[in-house]
């Protein structure tokens, strides 16, 4: 396992951490399998969604506000609608690995969600192994 | 890794693709661990799920298309609404392995959920390696 | 992979299963990688999130009786609401472990999330394990 660390700016926001990402993969050499990427925390969460146009990404974070129940809340410290969505969101996302690359498909990037920002925020990225058997039966021989 | 295509006929469309799935897995020969069930796309889910009645994918499809915030979106291509669905319920699920067989509850499938059809879909499995630690463990020993 | 029961008291319930899983993953060994915490159930899910304030529990039970959106269903048995929350909040979660320890952040407990109770449930929890590249190049070599 890996990490690296991040630091937010606004109340709500999709920050694209493809490249951190894909080099943290490349450092633990994971060669076929897949990479799961976490938070440790309890008001942020992992996405994996598209990257090539800006506007998504204010649709989104503006469609994430928007997205919790009109309920009353309990907790004092006031944010129990970011404890919502990272809970609901989820705090990790896996990206299948295939001959030593993350395998994105050719729009998807992978974002932290930070929803109670603006903070520092961990990632940490681990490397699971693929199954040898796989390897074989689709292989060559 | 291997993978497979679906070619999906409604906007918003709930796919079983449970009998893929374990073919696939079964192919790869996983004999305990997990199998990753994920899609390449930006407008597209995967989901673990009741498989039993049909009214439950009609029920699904409806839920969904009404679950996205009334906001205003400026992503040109209009589907920021699929985006928005594909990076919140996420866009693979992950099906534990034992004895070589997917290990899906009794009313369990799996699931496409398509968000911006139709369109030809591409669904990868990796399989993933169970703890040599736990097998041993966990046996006659 | 090893598995508990847990019987849930209420409708909507977030029950906190932390140290049964904890203990589920220190008796199959793992030393690197992760665990995957699932359900083999269709109107119930598994969660990560805060684990400190009790009012978080309740905040969160009320949002998600709320969260199904307005629509028409058709599902004869009536619980087409908990289907469309389980399938969403999603049926399992992955927690990464290091030095043969599931690591969670400081605030952080994983939830069964009872959707149609009260109901036993049952909590499945495989090991993968994690890269061996991985771990010799982030070693002392």
């Amino acid at each position: 396992m890996t990490e690296f660390h991040v630091r937010t700016k606004k109340k709500i926001e999709r920050r694209d951490i493809t490249d951190l990402v894909v080099a943290a993969a490349r450092a633990l050499g994971v060669s076929s399998g897949a990479i799961l990427v976490s938070v440790p925390h309890t008001t942020a969460a992992i996405t994996v969604g598209e990257n090539y146009d800006p506007d998504v990404t204010t649709d989104l974070e503006r469609a994430w506000a928007k997205w919790v129940p009109d309920v009353p809340f309990d907790h004092e410290e006031g944010n129990s609608a970011a404890h919502f969505l990272s809970e609901a969101i989820g705090t990790s996302r896996l990206v299948p690995v295939d001959d030593g690359e993350p395998k994105l498909g050719r729009w998807q990037g992978i974002f932290l969600v930070e929803l109670d920002g603006p903070r520092e925020r961990t990632i940490e990225v681990t490397a699971l192994t693929g199954s040898e058997n796989g390897k074989r039966k689709t292989g060559n021989e």
